[in-house]
């Protein structure tokens, strides 16, 4: 046992967390949400639950109250994502809330549709937008939520628009709230072909707010155009952008004014208040938006743009897409037009294959590959934290 | 260089993180929370966000919807909470939801008003009840909050418990839905004497549900007896039982019956859907409950029952009291009676001292002991995690 032993023990021992990483028998993880995260972002994260940034507290116990948070990890973090996102502080306000998507299925209505008579236009393309639309019925009654499905068919999940069909919903309801869509449907595999796609086809028939749920394909590719219909966009951030218990909510300012919201719309989910309060209303879950924040800062050490994460995701569901195709005993059932670049759904021809595959790819350490269970088969989600050589492992096994 | 020396090194490879622990400048944590953990538990949440159980993956990227989550944490972290708190799972329902204490304050309306006419009352003790009161005014609106603050006088802090007056609110309004109240008031550093106090007091006259704010002293001592009329106890858990982002909510699951709930409640709030789906409605914060159960198995494997943990808070706060009597310069704006166990509030009596106990007790690496912002002076909070040493510290420096 020579002194260059020593000297690399001692090594360990100064940054004992970082050499552990592939030792420690990590697995790659297709998970649809909570989902992979990078392990250097993990690794930050254990250091600063211990002692978080020289203040002598782990971040876990860190006042929401102090400059540390407020400025160095909840500013940092909404700072990021304007740049990120190019939606300026003028025109656009960054909530931080709780109670995920799914509260946000309420939160929506809640704020945007309490004016007296108004009516909210959900379009609906699978699993998620519907159920957003089931909690608005809820909120604002039946008569109040205008369902337009887009599913086409039952065989292949394909869209249609069917323009004449808002534009017939719009002529009857003329006090339209705002317009819901889900930009990508994390169960069916089904995602918008461009961030812009209704708002370019709908806005001139209708000139309420878009509405977004971007929860499954969020900061993956370039948001709606910022100066255009779209009024509010919100994402779970357990895909691609942190772990569970944090939601974002961008939000346009102009929609903060007027009187929009209900009277008994919970305080955490009124979203004049937070932003009043900037995020502070009352205590924010502290550890998920750290999480977030260097999440955030992994993204723009190695990405410049949002266009820059969507060529690496196009280039990641591209091959995987590709290699589906060319194997001959997978299919994807969503039609090429509406692929989601986020979660590969798929199933095998053969249920022999099925289970055979499913049995390959554990036993390589590739994990959370089995469909929704609503849906079966199999869903690879490629979020941003999924590496291309990660997926090159699941083509390597069709 | 000898053997032994590389023994002890190599042993601190195989566990780096317990051995850093007061290396790394840790300091003793005052705040009123989010607030200390113990670093046993911060290292294992530490070890866990690398790859948890062996499953390969962080805590942080675990699905909600594995084994592992909802038996190994969720149901572990539930079982827990049946076991130290004596509530049997016959009659009550553990729920983990968001949103804090601020949600709940809104959720206890949402879901336990919803009958025509039924109105709730509201003891208004401190801060934080005053603002339940104020949320709840905003959902019912004003004729169906009944406010009676039981706050005496401007000179110190101290409660009266006005019998004939709930009587008369009582015969005004015979449709009562709940009684709210609030068991610790952390701002104001005021904490009923015992679980039962109002219950003792106030049963006989109405019938209605106990609804508790217990968010500043759970699992601090024994809840209100569970055959008693307490319905409801919340709490946020970033006081006695882990990091801000997860709620408690212990619900008498006779109280999920009937139509008690309004149709517009989020169903994130609701507590019947929440309790039917195994607070699994939609993502949970993973990292958040993993937290508690990390505290929870801590707290058991310290603590036999909740009178232990009581004593143990009595033991802390009763030296500091005494300490702060003695002292001739110092003095608690509370009452004897309703003097906190966990947010010990006080000032000093000269403006000079105030500014160089600070000094003193900043230099001495005590941190977080600034009185609330609305209310001056000082404010040590003494949870679950906070140590009887590091309590004596601080009396060190009066």
């Amino acid at each position: 046992m020579g002194i260059p032993f020593l000297l690399h023990l001692i090594s360990f021992c100064n940054n004992p967390c970082d050499i552990m990483a592939h030792s420690r028998g990590r697995k790659v993880n297709f998970g649809a949400g909570p989902a992979v995260l990078p392990e250097t972002v993990l690794h930050q994260f254990g250091e600063d639950l211990i002692n978080f940034e020289g203040t002598g507290v782990g971040i876990g116990e860190l006042s929401h109250r102090t400059g540390t948070f407020e400025t160095g990890v909840l500013e940092a973090a909404t700072e990021s994502l304007h740049s990120l996102t190019g939606y300026s502080r003028d025109a656009w306000t960054v909530l931080w809330m709780t109670g995920g998507g799914t509260g946000q299925f309420a939160a929506v209505p809640l704020n945007l549709a309490g004016q007296n008579g108004s009516a909210a236009i959900y379009l609906v393309t699978g699993v998620w937008s519907e159920k957003a639309a089931e909690e608005a019925i809820r909120i604002l009654g039946p008569l109040r939520v205008l369902i337009v499905d887009l599913r086409e068919g039952n065989t292949g999940r394909s869209l249609k628009c069917p323009i004449e069909q808002v534009k017939a919903v719009v002529l009857e309801n003329p006090r339209i709230a705002y317009i819901y869509y889900c930009d990508n449907e994390t169960v069916d595999g089904v995602e918008l072909p461009d961030p812009n796609y209704f708002q370019d086809r709908l806005s001139s028939i209708v000139s309420a707010p878009f509405v977004c749920d971007s929860s499954s394909n969020f900061l993956s590719r370039p948001l709606p155009r910022a100066s255009g219909p779209t009024g509010l966009i919100f994402a779970g951030v357990q895909k691609n952008l942190g772990a569970a218990g944090v939601t974002v909510v961008l939000m346009k300012r102009e929609l903060l004014e007027g009187e929009r919201v209900f009277s008994f719309c919970p305080s955490v989910m009124n979203y004049a208040l937070m932003a009043k309060n900037n995020s502070l209303l009352n205590t924010p879950p502290v550890m998920a938006i750290h999480m977030c924040n260097l999440m955030l800062k992994h993204l723009r050490n190695r990405f410049t743009t949002l266009q820059d994460l969507d060529r690496f995701s196009l280039l990641k569901s591209g091959k995987l897409y590709s290699a589906l195709e060319a194997s001959g005993r997978y299919v994807c059932p969503v039609s090429r037009e509406f692929r989601s670049r986020m979660n590969v759904v798929f199933k095998a021809l053969d249920a022999v294959d099925e289970a055979e595959f499913l049995k390959r790819t554990l036993s390589a350490g590739l994990i959370q590959l089995k469909g929704h269970r609503s849906v079966g088969g199999f869903r690879a989600s490629l979020y941003n934290a999924l590496e291309e050589a990660e997926v090159d492992k699941l083509i390597s096994l069709l």
